[in-house]
């Protein structure tokens, strides 16, 4: 298979800046200018810069379509890389050379990124040895593919906001979401109950039975809210200390009515593309808190850190014991990219699109 | 001047608990059901129980006429006393009799309630020694009458959210209302910077003049923002950290946009009568916060408390040294509490209703 290389497509000014800043490996999704994905993103093929004594080569194993990508792409997102650049936020990749005075991995490691703009959609990466974080021996490529974004947001949410106690109840929306699975299966590891709101859907039971299956304690539609379901569920559990928020719009007056007073409802995703409604009583009244969640300000100003570390080894480690599954996914050979970036763009997606850098 | 006698109005049981719970004095503003103010509220003539020995018999002095006291007679508001009961959160009173096991208060203090719930609006009031606060010897009557709910408010909301040095900004809306005007009192004090937003009104350079002579920094209405106004209002002053928010709706978009990242937003009224809107990108990019307070909540559980005291002996001496103004009112003899109930409901108050108990 061919692809076009390089040079055809940039001029050799943005070509140097390509090589020298991002440093493209053999085989990359790239694009030049924002727009629907599938139209300006393009594979090419390029070469790979030697590694210098600081620096390690990557083999990518895998590495997620994530919504971010997406809007990065099309130029909506606060993630501004200059253009041409590589996509691709998370994956995980193999350390298949290692320049001379690297002590912080080792060839062999499965590696992650710990900065924010490595470019993770390519075959191969050459970068400086601290731009990437070993994984824990024998953590399962899906984990470690998933474990930057979803399942790091899911963890920093229900540890960095309100002090939860095993017993103590969380409620979420978007619960289907990969993040939203991360948090039923992250709070069951603490021993935390979660409140798992969904879309109705035809297929409502089976998608109870399989989030019930990760950990869910309770999985219902807003619609069932409304009726005898409230009190059913709060019956047997704690009013919730902590919400979750990846809808807005009025989604969040649910979200409110069952909380606990005093409770914190975090923002992390706006899927209704609705402007967050808060009631002004349920502020001064309800003393309920608002704040919003970035995963990428948080690993911007704890790459390489110790808390970093902590968290991916636990993650890793939920993920080798079964406690951390990766979420619902279809690998996608890098050849069938299109296909997958616009499968990314489907209402009702509950299958995550994972490239595959397989040849 | 005749009254209707308490017994005339209430059966036998309702009398004996208004009695024993909330022990009114010889004239009282008195509501038996919720409704229109001006309808259901009528003043009383009533006798006063004996002093006990852990007892105050105090003469009042001021009363105002809040918001708050509004909605609770309307039943709109979260704090709903047993009916029939007297009126009235705050006001300022002296001390004419003194139980023998005392020791909190003596004859002759100017004393204000140290709980929620004491029934201020009427000339005397017999009630446990701890249920009022000592006031500083010589604070002026008018700050007494008033520095329980608006000037706390704007104290607390400039100390308990964000820490703010002196050279700070904070941005308010409503900045004209009783609160606004002691946030930019206090904020002047402290030499916090206050850019103050209200809104637009014939007489708008003479309401500037006067809030400037408060000691606000800048004064603009919210139409004035969306045009050259806010550049340059921001070349001479630092993006606020605090914005203190009164309106709701859309207002809290302009806050947003004024505010720096990471601020936070506490909301204290919602005069517009809108739900807070809140675009789901401020809180995960621009990671503000919104929080509400309440004052009512603060008293309930710092009753009594060395912050209590600290904040009002504070408080007391900004207004003797003329840093804190009262503001702007209308004593009302306590015969005229109909037409005082009324022009509070009036819209564009700019004029606090204050109950006098001067015979």
């Amino acid at each position: 298979m061919k692809f076009p290389r390089l040079y055809q497509c940039f001029n050799s000014v943005e070509i140097k800046r390509l090589y020298s800043d991002i440093q493209v490996a053999a085989r990359a999704l790239v694009y030049a200018e924002h727009g629907d994905p599938s139209k300006v993103v393009q594979l090419m093929e390029t070469d790979l810069p030697p590694v210098d004594s600081s620096s390690v080569k990557i083999k990518m194993l895998a590495s997620p379509i994530n919504p971010a990508d997406i809007n990065t792409i099309q130029g909506v997102y606060p993630i501004k890389p200059a253009l041409p650049t590589v996509g691709g936020f998370e994956g995980v990749g193999e350390v298949i050379e290692v320049g001379g005075q690297v002590t912080e991995v080792k060839l062999g490691d499965r590696v992650i990124p710990a900065t924010n703009n490595l470019g993770t959609w390519r075959s191969h990466i050459v970068c400086p040895a601290n731009h990437v974080s070993p994984l824990p021996q024998d953590t399962p490529v899906m984990i470690g593919a998933t474990v930057r974004v979803n399942a790091c947001t899911a963890y920093r949410m229900l540890a960095d906001f309100v002090e939860l106690q095993p017993g103590d109840c969380v409620l979420q929306n978007a619960a289907n979401s990969g993040a939203g699975q991360a948090v039923i299966q992250i709070a069951a590891a603490r021993g935390l109950k979660t409140i798992n709101i969904v879309r109705d859907r035809p297929d409502f039971d089976k998608l109870k039975s399989y989030l019930e299956s990760l950990g869910a304690t309770a999985v219902v539609t807003e619609e069932s809210l409304k009726g005898k379901d409230a009190a059913k569920v709060f019956k047997e559990l704690p009013r919730p200390k902590l919400a979750l928020n990846a809808v807005g719009g009025k989604s969040t007056i649910t979200l409110i009515k069952l909380m606990e007073p005093g409770g914190t409802i975090v923002t992390y995703g706006g899927m209704s593309r609705q402007p967050v409604l808060v009631p002004t009583g349920s502020l001064i009244f309800n003393d309920v808190k608002f704040v919003g969640y970035w995963m990428t300000r948080w690993h911007d100003k704890h790459a390489n850190s110790i808390e970093a570390n902590h968290m991916i080894t636990q993650l890793c480690q939920w993920g080798k014991s079964g406690q951390l599954r990766a979420p619902n996914h279809k690998l996608v050979p890098l050849s069938d990219f299109a296909s997958a970036l616009d499968a990314v763009l489907q209402p009702f997606t509950s299958q995550k699109q994972i490239l595959s850098f397989d040849t």
